[in-house]
């Protein structure tokens, strides 16, 4: 049988789930790997992965095939290129660098697949346009899996990856789904996690979207986790189903029919006694940005695009702008004016 | 002209409004006040308050004429009645103790005119249907003071309480005036802060509704201060002002009539180099309950019971109720289901 050529994978983003996505394929034997690791690159060189998973088991001193600080650059004479870009980084829009700009050296046109592990709508448009001749690849993952401390993953949930192909209206569709399904053999083989091939890849998407937008961005703005919201109560009724209405109201309006029950199965998405606490939540606490404008703003313009109010949906956004701009003045993006002096200098100057 | 006969007054809340009215009041020279102290009675019973005011400067070691830790119960045999007992605390009806509660021992009923030094509307119903012999006055404090750590308090600008009687159906109205414009005189009599006498409390309450509905509780819930939230641009246009217009709008309904740029007031009411941090916003940053039901929820329910629509305001009211449940749980005022256990016992335990 001779030996079999492994494919050539970039994974960019090695948070919760960039870690587990990368073990997993090369746990299929089938891939070899490049992993590009920022703040965690010196300690992983060091030690590894420490990995905690549900799918994998204890695994201690896990690289991927090779490790690099910065996106590859790939230039067609010197270097393989690669078969799959896979990105499991955030998808933050309004704070560059976009992803486009991100894996642009990496990405040899006409021949790398590139996969979007990612949440939010419309997140293709722009990569398309940037890259025109390129496949295009949609992962929904619907693991829970967390990085506790640098380097150390916890994945507590079974790694289901939802893969389809991005419609690129320059490409024959035929191509983009045979790559799919072949990313999708990939992602089954190691035995461990699930592939789900699917070829109705938006509506995947708006169907993760009534979670998404709802109980994401309402944990976010109240720093609850999803058990404690519906534990409230009032948050059911007044909050979380109201959102989601709108949501499902917007997919029908863009073409998508969701199920007619969706909004039961979003609510009790998650165990109540899981207290689990959603991506967007995760990083306004560590003062990350979050992917709301692929989550909300997104919906919202599709909203206002289609003229369906959403009233909710829009107020959401309002507060989670706020929010956005709070992590950017903390972080010193954003210029303030001095504050007025009133004189009391020794008394605050101890608070 | 031989001794005169101070006042006999009971301030119940020595946080940053309540330590700098009691203050006033005896500096007047024409009231003896009791302090009611809580979780600060040891610290100020051996040392006194300091405080940094910019009515009345630097002080350090006052205590007012005598202080307790409890509500002193005034059985009409045994004691001197309170003419007024002054109420600085929060107004936190869906937490018991209420006001009602607090301050029953120290009300004669007939003689003890109650002062509400509190936020929000409708705050004097229960307080009439508890005590129907009793005057009631409005007392609506403009200042920003604040404890920054126990017993010491920054106030930092000019004190003026708008003071006027609420209707007390059972009483002559020309009682009840009296008796406002006779705190309005003591309020006065120090020449440092300014009473201001008024006979339309209820308007100045909607008027001062406008800035609390919006600011006051969008603070709480993004955890920015007036000048950032402000400075985001979005928030004015998309948050403040819509609010705003709707508390508008059900003041209007409700009989008064606010001005027509009352928006505009509302919305420069800080200065934009302040950084204020409205009481909400302070309140849920300490762990501390927030007075949400006497701004947001019966403002709320007024615009129900009138018919006005009032969507922001409404879906502002059930974030602040999510808000306050979190405080709830976070005592362990509320009991949650145990969390699932996922098996990394080990790994977890070290978060």
């Amino acid at each position: 049988m001779g030996s079999v050529t492994k494919s050539n994978i970039l994974v960019v983003g090695f948070g919760g789930i960039g870690t587990i996505t990368a073990y997993n394929l090369e746990a299929s034997g089938l891939a070899a790997v490049t992993g590009v690791l920022r703040s965690n690159y010196d300690l992983v060189k060091e030690r590894g992965f420490k990995i905690w998973s549900c799918d994998h088991g204890d695994v201690a001193g896990w690289r991927p095939t090779s490790i690099s600080k910065n996106v590859p650059a790939v230039d067609s004479e010197s270097k393989t290129p690669f078969d799959y870009v896979v990105v499991c980084t955030k998808n933050i829009p309004d704070v560059p660098p976009t992803v486009v700009d991100i894996i642009a050296p990496a990405i040899t046109a006409g021949h790398t697949a590139i996969v979007l592990v990612q949440n939010g709508i419309n997140i293709e448009k722009p990569v398309i346009a940037a890259f025109p001749k390129n496949i295009v690849i949609s992962g929904i993952s619907r693991m829970s899996s967390a990085e506790l401390r640098p380097g150390e993953i916890f994945h507590q949930d079974h790694d289901v990856l939802i893969i389809g192909a991005f419609r690129n209206p320059n490409l024959l569709q035929e191509t983009e789904l045979k790559a799919a399904q072949h990313f999708n053999h990939l992602y089954n083989a190691s035995g461990k996690a699930t592939g789900q091939y699917s070829e109705d890849v938006q509506f995947m998407r708006w169907r993760k979207l009534v979670y998404n937008g709802s109980y994401n961005s309402l944990c976010a703005i109240t720093g609850m986790d999803t058990s404690k919201l519906r534990l409230t109560g009032s948050a059911v009724t007044e909050l979380l189903l109201p959102v989601m209405l709108e949501v499902k109201s917007i997919a029908r309006a863009a073409g998508y029919q969701l199920a007619a029950d969706q909004e039961d199965a979003s609510l009790a998405g998650d165990a109540i006694d899981a207290y689990f606490r959603p991506s967007m939540q995760q990083d306004i606490e560590k003062g990350n940005f979050m992917e709301m404008e692929v989550i909300v703003g997104e919906t919202v313009r599709e909203a206002q695009r289609l003229g369906v109010p959403a009233p909710m949906l829009t107020f959401v956004y309002s507060l989670l702008k706020v929010l956005q701009f709070k992590t950017k003045a903390a972080r010193g993006m954003i210029s303030l004016p001095p504050m007025k002096d009133y004189g009391a200098g020794d008394m605050l100057s101890k608070t």
